[in-house]
């Protein structure tokens, strides 16, 4: 098999094999196949894609680059989460302790924020004492104990993807389907999942732009577990604004045990209860949907869930008596902004909104920026919302004096307020089940 | 200016800017632009095109990019030809001299036959003594004295074209019209061709198959042309089967010799005429076409194209007498494969003829392949031709007993022998002037 042939049939839009799937990929892992070739490649898989065959096909060969967790639960069936990212989504905090309180055991690796959308493990380090990184028996034994886990993606999971993501990322081929659906979907399967639940974002603050095109990768990904024999679920759900209302590490923890308590925002909820019902229906625990959603209500209300978390901080090393006493350091300056009229807030814009945050602390700029785990934004009104002039719209809280001011004057541009009162729309669009 | 955003746009079908292109060839030349950032834009390139103006732009980038060689002749135009490559392709031994001897000069860098098609240098080597390299000093002193001289590319002219060829070789991106065309255009305006004369060949035997494609080859070869202020004329001929009868380095030497002296096949003639009327129109020598062909033809039956030949000979050391005498050295070996069957011969494959020359020693099959200079193919028929049952069709000549059969069966396969007369289709389909 020789690739400047391979890179001919799909530069031609014919159909790879399996095996030319798996030489390509083996050969770009190993180093036989030159990067300059693979960018070819990418670049006629922008243009021609592929067909869903070949994507679960990249997509295992792929997930057999590297490590390959096995996690095999006695009786259960290990169910995993992932987003799309977006701004001030915290779910996996409210979801996890729900959906492994009702016996579905959760054992995920998480990532780092970066740009305008926020990552689990940081947020999770804004827990005092809290250990992001664990090594792969603690987390299993975890898991076993206690039901939940969640670490820092350790060892050689997916080399081909990390190596393919960052050739994509420097030739203009990072937006095609098929690329980036079977990057997500290698790094689940690598991981262990027997079932899946997908949070496809779309909308400003999303790296999705229209219901459309999310529904195009939700539905490719959706195809990829079936045809890989993971039972897969995606949902769609909007991320025009902010989801729930506080974006930044600790304010994020803090929202989640207010939602954990049952206090939740209701666009928060509403996302944390659809995915952890599916979580809680490909895990075998509920027949349908709504009968999942009446167990985890009831887990919520009775406090099982909450106490699954605080479980969860004290198995990982973090100090149970400052979150349960909602004891976190939040950043030093405080400045607020205030409705500039009467009306009702129509929009705050998730994009402008994340890189606020960022710029106040709360996310990294490139991979190597530090961030402040005190620093971000709460939004005291939320779309719908009426404000009168001078009420509070946002609060913010930064260590960085320079950029306060400026980025306040930024979230200013990020509302609209109008006379007319907002129309509801549902925060989950759509549910992707084949 | 990041290559990454530039690779982006082409990717959108936008059009680079002049200062964009000039980036990307100067970065990539330098090694500041990798060869995969590169690759996924020639992709790009490939199903996107490019505009004629950016086509310009690439070509005038890359004569740029190295040596560039000053040729002026006081009072003359230089004018340089180009065939896109075929099977008995000896024009440059016959438009040369026939040029030569009207007064415009002729200077020319040629390259040596890869694959099934032949180069003039491993042609020219086949006359004893005939130094094939030159230095530039030399080289150009002798098109001042005898107004002819062609030598080896040396130097370093359009080092971006080596290295981009090179890429496109292994990434599936050769056969981009663009691409192929500024890949032309750009050695021959390095070479300092204030006007191009362009053979685009179409046929089993040419790298275009379809005239369709050919023609628009040409179009955007004369229209960079144009745009760089180079007079730019293209002729579009025939290779569904080999120019002339002979076809391997000494016998086409020997047809060269034969078609000075008046005695060529017709459709090698008129070629020949064709490209060298051309030549004279763009060197001022002649108004019209057909004022060049009689001046042309008058050169040639008085004897002036074959003296023209013989002092370019013994200019670059060639044996003229041997020249004269037609002492070349044959292969040992030699095979008659005969008609079959009585009837008129309806095509003779150039392609299979010049992969069979190829296995005889006659070309090389990778760039480090040695050749055997007196092996080769004569046709001993044309197409067109009546043959009876037996009579020789090919004649064979090579040094390798292993092969020989096995090509003489071979060559059964590359030639139709029917009942019906032939119709007569001219051998140059077009001339594109714009």
């Amino acid at each position: 098999m020789r690739m400047v042939e391979l890179i001919q049939k799909k530069r031609n839009g014919l159909v790879l094999s399996p095996e030319e799937i798996r030489f390509i990929i083996r050969g770009y892992v190993q180093g036989s196949i030159p990067d300059y070739q693979m960018s070819a490649l990418t670049m006629a898989i922008y243009y021609k894609g592929m067909t869903a065959e070949e994507t679960a096909e990249l997509t295992m060969a792929m997930a057999q680059s590297g490590d390959q967790v096995e996690l095999s639960f006695p009786g259960k069936t290990f169910v995993d989460k992932h987003s799309s990212g977006g701004v001030g989504d915290k779910t996996t905090l409210i979801v996890g302790p729900m959906v492994a309180a009702c016996g579905v055991p959760v054992a995920k690796m998480s990532g780092r924020g970066l740009g305008h959308t926020g990552g689990t493990i940081d947020k999770l380090s804004s827990i005092p004492g809290f250990q992001v990184e664990m090594k792969q028996k603690d987390f299993l034994e975890q898991v076993n104990r206690i039901g939940l886990s969640v670490t820092a993606q350790t060892g050689n999971l997916v080399p081909a993807d990390k190596k393919l993501y960052a050739l994509r990322d420097v030739t203009a081929t990072v937006d095609s389907i098929p690329l980036i659906a079977s990057s997500i979907m290698s790094k689940k399967i690598a991981s262990g999942a027997r079932g899946i639940v997908l949070d496809v974002k779309y909308g400003s603050g999303a790296f999705t732009g229209s219901l459309k095109e999310a529904k195009i990768l939700a539905k490719t990904m959706v195809r990829i577990g079936r045809n890989l024999g993971r039972e897969t679920v995606a949902i769609l759900s909007n991320m025009d604004q902010p989801l729930g209302k506080a974006v930044g590490n600790s304010l994020e923890v803090l929202e989640a045990v207010n939602s954990l308590q049952g206090n939740g925002p209701a666009d928060l909820m509403e996302v944390s209860y659809e995915l952890a019902s599916w979580m809680l229906v490909l895990g075998k625990k509920a027949k349908t949907r709504d009968e999942a959603r009446k167990i985890l209500e009831e887990n919520v209300e009775k406090g099982r869930a909450w106490q699954k978390f605080l479980e969860f901080v004290e198995a990982q090393g973090g100090n149970t008596a400052a979150v349960a006493n909602k004891q976190f350091t939040l950043a030093p300056i405080r400045l607020e902004v205030k409705a500039e009229k009467n009306g009702f807030i129509h929009n705050q814009d998730a994009r402008v909104i994340g890189i606020c945050a960022m710029n106040l602390g709360a996310g990294r700029e490139t991979k190597e920026s530090s961030i402040d785990l005190g620093a971000g934004i709460c939004l005291e009104k939320k779309s719908g919302d009426y404000v009168r002039k001078g009420e509070t719209v946002f609060e913010l809280y930064t260590s960085n004096a320079e950029k306060a001011g400026l980025v306040a004057d930024l979230l200013k541009t990020a509302v609209r307020i109008k006379d007319q009162p907002v129309s509801h729309k549902p925060i989950v669009a759509q549910v992707i089940l084949k």
